[in-house]
Formats: C-alpha cells, structure tokens, sequence
C-alpha cells in the first residue's frame, strides 16, 4: 500500500508541474478516497486545493473526511463560500459533526452557515452530547418505515431516500411517535413478497442503545452482537440516530491505543505520531515520570537504610537488580493480563478471589521453577565456574527464597490492584507496568533484607 | 448486559427444573443468540443439551458459533448424527472451519462426514490456508453476478441465492473464468432502473487482497475504507471468497490482545482469562522471566563491579533506584508509543531519524525537567530538611547529570529497538518495556558509575 502511493505520489507531482489536469483527473477517479487522503497528507500545500478541486463532487466530500484536521482546515481557510457549501451538503452528518469537533470557532461558524436549516440544527443537537457517548459519534439519516407499510412502499421509500443515507442494510420500523419498534434487514425486504406487510418480516427483539452510553460499550455491542448497525434511542426509547460499524471499528482502535499508551505510563494523544510535537510529547511524558520518580525514592531510602547490611555481606548486592526485575516483570505480566481482561469483559471485580487464586498458583509455579534454576546458578556458575567464594550456599539460600517470594507478592499485586482501581472507577490500564514495578521494587527490598536478617543475622 | 443475564438465568434454571419447555422457548427466542451463548457458558452441563434443542434451527447454529469451544465440543458428543447434520447444514463455511479448527481430530472428522459433498470440499479447501491468512477466514458464501446481466436479473438472482449468502450488502461482479471484474452495492441495486445494466452500475476499481495476505493487513484495510466486505482472491485474479466486517472486529480485538500481552512480557494465550488454565499461564509466563532474570544477572554485575566505589561513597547508593527506573520509564513510554504507530502504520522504518530526532529532544525536555526537579529535591529535602551531610553538591550534581543523560540514552534505545525488531521481521512490541528496561538498567548503571569516576574521582 505504503509503496503503491509512494511512486503514484512522485508521478501525481510531475503531471500537477506539467499542469496535465485531465490526466491528473482520470488518476485520481481511480483511487479510494482514504489512498488519496493518504496521499494529500505529503503534498505541498500549495498543490493540495488544485488537486482537490479535480476531484468529482462525491469523491471531494469522501476524501475530506479521511484528512488530517489540519490539512482539512488549510483547505476550508480556502473555500469560497459556494465550495464549503458543496462539500458541506455531501458530508453525512457524523462527519460533519467530528469535522465541527476538530475545527476552531471561526471555521465552525462558517461550517455551520454553509449547512442549510435542517442540517443545521442536526449538527447542533449531536454537538450536545457529552464526548465519547453513543450520541455524539452517531448519524441521523437512516430508513425509517412503518409497521404498516407493505415491502413494495417500503422498497419505494428507501429508493426514494436510500442515496442520503449512510446505510440502507439495515431500515428501521417506527411507530407515530417515532417509538422503535423493529428492524428488517435490506435482505428480508428483498427476498419478501411485495405485498408482505413490514411488521411480518421485522426482527423484535431487537438490541439499542441510548444516546448516553458509552461510546466503548456501543462499539462492544457491535462486535459482540457481528452487527454492522446499532440503532440509538433517547430517553423515551424513540430512535434518533444510528451507529455504523465502520465508525466502531475506528472507535476500537482508538480505545485499543489509549489503552497501550495508558499501560506505557504515557497520557494518550490523539494524534498521528509524526504530527506529534515535541512538546506535546514532553506534555504527555513528564507528570508520569516526576510521580514514578519519587516512587522510586522511596526505594532508594529502603536500599540506603541497609547500607551498613550490604557492607557487611557485599555478595548481597549483586542480586538486587535480579530480584528487583523479576518481581517487576512478574507484577507486569499479572497486570497487563488482568487489564486486559477486563476491558475485554472477560472478568468483573466479582471474580477477584479467583482471579487471585488462580495468580497465587501461577507465583507458585513460577517462583519455584526461578528460585530453582537461580539456585543452580549460583552454586554452578557464580561458585564453581567463577570462583566467588563470597557467595555462600546460605546466600544463594536467601536469594532463592527472596525469589520466591517476590514472585508471589508481584503477582499478587499486579492482579488487585488493576481489579481495585477498576471498581473505583478508575482506568485498570494505570495500574501497569510502570506503576506496579514501582510499587514492587520497594516491596522486593524489604523481602530481601528482612530474609537475609533472619538467616545470615546481618 | 451482564446483569440481565444473571437474573435470566435463575429464571431459567428454575424453568428448566419445572419442565416448563414452552416458556423456555419463549423466552430463548426473543434474545440475541451471543446472549444465548454468553448464558449456555454458566449453565449446568447436563441443562445445556436440553436447552440448546429447545431453540429453532437457525437461532440454533447462531448460537452453537458463538458457544466457547469446550461448550461446543460437549454438544457435538451428545449429537445424533442427524442433529450434527442439521446444524452443520445451517453454518457459514468460515464458521464450520472455525469449529473444524478447534475441535479435536475424531470430532473434525464426524462434522466433516455430516457436511455435504459440496460443503466439505469447500472446508477442507480453506483448512489448508496458512493460518492467519486472509484465506482462513474468508468465506466462500457470495453473490456473483455477471456484467451483462439487467438490474432486474441481479434482482432475481440475489431472490434465488441470497438466504445462503453471509452478505448480499455487496455482489460482485465476474468474468467467465471467474475474475473479479467489479462490485456492487445492493444500495446501487435498488437505487438503478430494472432494465440498467449491470456493468453500468458497478465500482471498477475495487480493492481486494490475496488468499495469502495477512489477516491483519487485511482487516486494517476494512478498517482503512470503510468496507463491511473486502473481496479475496486467488493468484489468477479469481474471486473465491469474501471477508466481512464482524470477522475482521474480531480479528483486530485479537491482535490488540497479542500485542498487549507481548508488549506486557507473556506468550500470548488466545483463550478468555477465567478458562485459561495455571499450567497454561505459568507457560506463556517463564520463559520471559527466565530470559530477562539472566539479563537483569548483568546489571548485578556491573553492580558489584562499583562495590569499592560505592563503599567509599556511601551516599551514591540511594539514588541508583531512582535513576534505574527513571530510565526504564523513559524507555518505556517511547517503546510504547513507537510500537503502537508502527502497528497502526503511522511510521515506518524510513521514518528512523526522524523518530531518533523527536525523541531526543523530547529527551532532552523531559531530561532537563527531571534533572532539575531532583536536584532541587536533593537540596532542599535530603540535605536541608533531612540533615543529611553525606550528599554533597557535587553528588547533587552528579545524580542530575546522570539523569539528563539517562533519559537520553533511554529515550534512544527506546524508538530504534522496535524499529529495528520491525525491519528484521520480528514483532516489535517485544521491544517494550521488560526488555527495554533490563538494557536500560544495565546502562543507566555504567552511566552512573562512570559520571561519579569523572566528578567524584572514586
């Protein structure tokens, strides 16, 4: 794909120089509006309104939307009123909408004169609801039928109004006071008899949601339920919108990338990377990092208060940075699972006991088979092949006991604390790597030291 | 959603234990049959096969494809083989070789002689695809018309065929020797006069992939166009199957999962949390903690290797946690963030120096940010509030230079390791944070200790 543009990119440039229009025109029909939005993305600004007005009216309005917001508002700066207003009466409203959301004030109001009335006042009303609920990323224009309609009315309203709809594969049933009552898939409507009645083909029981849900819980539904249309209904269950499956796929990815990006310790940007800059990153960086390391302080206080223990026995010293990660990447691969999980709805707080049951045995297993091997390698390599012989059998004692230990208390950890924070309506992916290792680190010195104590009297 | 299944499902206990079979097929049908499924899952294993008999044909077979596979397993063993036929007959052929998939041989073997000729030829054709091929989780059930046929004829063709199809919201369009010529909508369909011809309404220049290509590419460009059908074809241009949008849905939620779980240190598991066995986890956990305990082994090396230095000055000490895991992080949120575009193909391996050019200085921003905040805290805290004389200003001084540099070394490893894991050919979300932060540890160490020779002469 990436190579396909890329030499198409070099020829569209030479035939804009040459000012070979047609040609230029007849490439660009060919394309999939995303693979020239793709493309407008590395073109010279100055290149990009030319092309974009040799594009055929419907191609226009389609790429539009696949752009980057700010090439986008580079080319409504441009627009005369009469071409913001052809694209704008092409948009759908769900785009037109996420265009507004984008958009700064001026070039909103001059959006908004452009739409007529009715559109208008769709824009506004979807702009109301709170970002990321199922209201906010849906559309308005479906078929809508009524029970009493026979399929050939129903085949007539959908040719007459099937071209400004989104979709027309799944229609609505209303009843006068636009309760919904059913639907009937495009399928069912063809393989009818023309003079079958609606409500006899219609789907019942059928699954909405309201304009306040969740956008995550909607697209979840979508996925769950293989829908490719979910119908949104207001508070008094009359539908006023429907969600497509191509905005939740889009709606995944997003929360898929929030949720790496959380689990990173970085706050989430929105935005391509190479369009992030430097200081955005900084911006989306920095307070993790600060709040990470005074964490980390803290184990540094742990590790300085035994000095005096580690000077005594210095074999000591060389397994902190073993005990410390593997407890780390133990809490780690417990909480990256356990998030997982959870935003997935495979587990609720409901299951935390055997969530942790099933963890403590995982640590059992885990522990022992590292203690074993890191016994073997002390006594093997550190000892016999290395000649150390500081590192006495009751240190490698300690080390493989502390090994286990910290396994167990990691994984403990890095399956609560991501289930707690869940239940207190936090995020689970914060309570990842970054701050589980934190957390672990310091617990894994206490261990260390308080069993070294007891068995070599430090 | 979980809620009303749970009261459901006492409800239907307890109408399962009266015998009051009518009301229990009430019941069942008017609910969607992943809800159906979602429900079987906590049934008890001998009401399942009761239950599951109770539903009508096709909710049946929608059900059985939704049912987790152990579930699925039970129900083929009690079948008859009239049922098996039965609900054989009523599956989508990519269902049947998801099932075939993962059943074990012998039961393979039943499903495959309760499929007609026809069906069976058609599985085991996809069952030799390369797994995570297109061609494993395409289907072969479609509308195929020809470019001479009227509207009218389409029409009568999609009547005749359309209730075997997965979709009829797109048909394609193909020559005598099968080659994909073009696609049409059913929108266009029914939009077009009966007596246009096809070839005059359909889309020439479609985009499809080859039975080869990758399920993951194939299902970002479903999510890249918009698509809810992507056509897949063989190495002639042959159509042989299609790939819809509810597969691709669960093919990208299954590849965020993976690279989750890789970027989290664990094998991925590909089966729901609470049905993974300890066994299964311990197996997709030791092999990583083995691997980085040896590599965390070095860093305790280079530690003992600085005993003497840090004997001398005991100060140091305190301050490795803090500076170990600043690094870890630094390298953590730039690994994550450079994964995640390079999945979601914002960059690619041509982009290495601008990546290493904004990450440093992003380094050198959040570098400067955190060497002055720790020298002030070091000042005003450790030595002011605390007392305590052991830090000097040139161990001060020390720590916020090993800081800045640390974050920088940090930052760099960060982005060009899952570049260069990506351009090798691996996975790069193994370059994240366990991995990164064991290098990172090792290093930050050597930085440290080579910074205290410089300014403190140990």
């Amino acid at each position: 794909m990436a190579e396909r543009t890329a030499t198409l990119e070099t020829t569209i440039e030479a035939l804009t120089q040459q000012k070979k229009y047609p040609a230029l025109r007849d490439i660009l029909v060919t394309m999939n509006p995303a693979d020239i939005a793709y493309m407008f993305d590395d073109l010279e600004e100055r290149t990009l309104p030319l092309l974009f007005r040799l594009l055929p009216k419907d191609v226009a309005a389609e790429t539009f939307v696949e752009m980057e917001p700010e090439l986008q508002e580079l080319l409504i700066r441009g627009f005369s009123d009469s071409e913001l207003k052809e694209v704008v009466d092409e948009l759908y409203v769900d785009d037109a909408v996420d265009l507004c959301e984008e958009m700064p004030a001026n070039v909103v109001k001059r959006i908004l004169r452009q739409a007529d009335a009715e559109t208008r006042k769709l824009i506004n009303d979807i702009l109301k609801y709170p970002e990321d609920s199922a209201g906010s990323i849906m559309t308005t224009e479906y078929i809508e039928l009524r029970p009493t309609m026979t399929v050939a009315d129903a085949l007539k309203n959908i040719r007459r109004n099937g071209s400004e709809c989104e979709t027309i594969n799944t229609c609505y049933i209303v009843d006068n006071s636009k309760r919904l009552l059913g639907a009937v898939s495009i399928r069912s409507i063809i393989l009818a008899e023309e003079d079958t009645v609606v409500s006899d083909v219609m789907e019942e029981n059928i699954i909405s949601v309201s304009t306040l849900t969740d956008q995550e819980e909607a697209t979840a539904m979508i996925a769950r339920y293989n829908f490719t249309v979910l119908p949104v209904v207001d508070g008094e269950q009359r539908l006023v919108g429907i969600i497509t499956v191509d905005d939740a796929l889009d709606v995944m990815e997003d929360e898929a990338t929030e949720d790496i990006e959380i689990m990173g310790g970085v706050t989430p940007v929105d935005k391509p990377y190479l369009r992030t800059s430097v200081f955005q990153f900084w911006r989306a960086r920095i307070p993790w990092l600060m709040l990470l390391m005074i964490g980390a302080t803290f184990t540094g206080m742990i590790l300085s208060h035994y000095e005096n223990a580690l000077a005594s026995v210095t074999a000591l010293t060389m397994f902190i940075p073993m005990l410390m990660d593997t407890g780390g990447n133990s809490g780690s691969q417990c909480s990256v699972t356990v998030i997982r999980a959870l935003s997935l709805g495979d587990i609720e707080f409901s299951d935390l006991l055997s969530v942790i049951w099933k963890e403590i045995r995982v640590a059992v297993l885990c522990g022992v088979s590292l203690a074993a091997v890191s016994f073997a390698k002390i006594m093997l390599i550190d000892r016999m092949l290395l000649g150390n012989d500081d590192v006495s059998v009751l240190i490698a004692l300690t080390v493989c006991v502390t090994m286990a230990l910290v396994v167990l208390m990691a994984k403990f950890i890095g399956c609560t604390l991501p289930m707690l924070a869940d239940k207190l309506g936090f995020d689970p992916a914060v309570m990842s790597s970054p701050f589980i290792t934190t957390i672990v680190d310091a617990l894994s010195l206490l261990i260390y030291f308080g069993i070294a104590t007891a068995l070599l009297g430090i």
